[in-house]
């Protein structure tokens, strides 16, 4: 697996303000690094490789990003905060549908879902990556929490509802599809899996409050 | 990545049959090969190192396996055989409960879970070991997908519910939190898993009959 030393001078990429050369050297550099991590996987990621990709000078990279996994870090930085915003349809299950939706079509976009088996597989075996990829998840989670907190303001769902909970429930069986099952990534899938997270929400399966929830689903 | 070519004399795997010297040998070239992907990932197998773990010839693994990606698919089709068999309590969440708690003990097991996330890891980038992931998956849905139908024939659930997909639904958010999101692997999120996947089933979001879904769910 490809791997640099993180020089103490590389300065924290998440810094980088947008605007100006610093951030179109950033936006060159993490479009040719998602290229390369799309045909090539982790393993096959090289500092120099990205720098001739971009046009950008290769100590300009190796000075910014010091090692393939900051480099990786800042991409998943960078994806979080330029992906889709919620939606707001004024109903849980057309929320959640369109949620779904984006899942889907980002996993079975012929760039963005290798770049996704990519990233998934090296945190698998890198500590530093697995993190970041925990932070992209949780700001896309907390990006489309409001939500279900707003369908629990309207009466659609127990008031004690885990908005992060149910938004992962839409995800986790298209991510399972994506990487263990195999079984296609179709608009059913999408819609199924907006279906059930609403229908178990509904049901109080994401209600914080243990007691109650059992008193509903039991009953 | 280590892989080699598969030699034509190599004997399917599968058609090994349990008893005697072949038996013991599978056995423990499986357990080594289990354990160092646990310890080093997929990256870092190699059949020599195996056969030595195994106490086995060399010669003898190269000529029955013959590839990595061949002792990986036969890893996870004796995984698929070995594992438990379904519960069978008489009610549907309890019996979600205890795919929960199997598939959550099985994650969070100090050998396994490295194991999983190593194999997961390799499907990702070989289309041999994601079609061996893909099978293994199919037989532990199947073997669990009896108490779904169980639960539709006493009238738990309507009756053209997917049992397949209930299966997966139990597992998702599971592997969602070991695979994307870090948050930890409790009993509370198995519990809630089962849950979930029991409310969502009863409210109709595995129904076959799309209509009939539609009319359940939005009334």
């Amino acid at each position: 697996m490809a791997s640099d030393n993180t020089s103490p001078e590389t300065p924290d990429p998440g810094t980088v303000r947008p605007g100006g050369r610093t951030a179109r050297v950033r936006a060159a550099v993490l479009d040719a690094a998602g290229d390369a991590l799309a045909e090539g996987g982790f393993a096959g990621l090289d500092l120099s490789e990205v720098a001739r990709r971009a046009g950008v000078g290769k100590t300009t990279v190796y000075r910014r990003w010091g090692s393939t996994t900051a480099l990786v870090a800042d991409l998943l930085a960078d994806m979080a905060e330029q992906s889709s915003p919620r939606s707001d349809t004024g109903a849980l299950l057309d929320d959640l549908r369109a949620n779904a939706h984006l899942v889907r079509t980002t996993l079975t976009d012929p760039r963005q879902g290798p770049l996704f088996r990519a990233v998934i597989a090296a945190a698998t075996c890198d500590e530093r990556t697995a993190h970041a990829l925990h932070r992209f998840y949780e700001i896309r989670v907390a990006e489309w929490a409001p939500c279900v907190e707003l369908a629990a303001q309207r009466g659609e769902l127990p008031p004690d509802t885990d908005p992060h909970e149910v938004v992962r429930a839409v995800s986790a069986p298209l991510y399972h599809r994506f990487l263990l099952s195999g079984a296609p990534l179709d608009e059913e899938a999408a819609e199924r899996a907006a279906r059930a997270a609403a229908a178990a929400a509904r049901a109080g399966a994401y209600r914080t409050t243990p007691g109650a929830r059992c008193a509903i689903i039991e009953a």
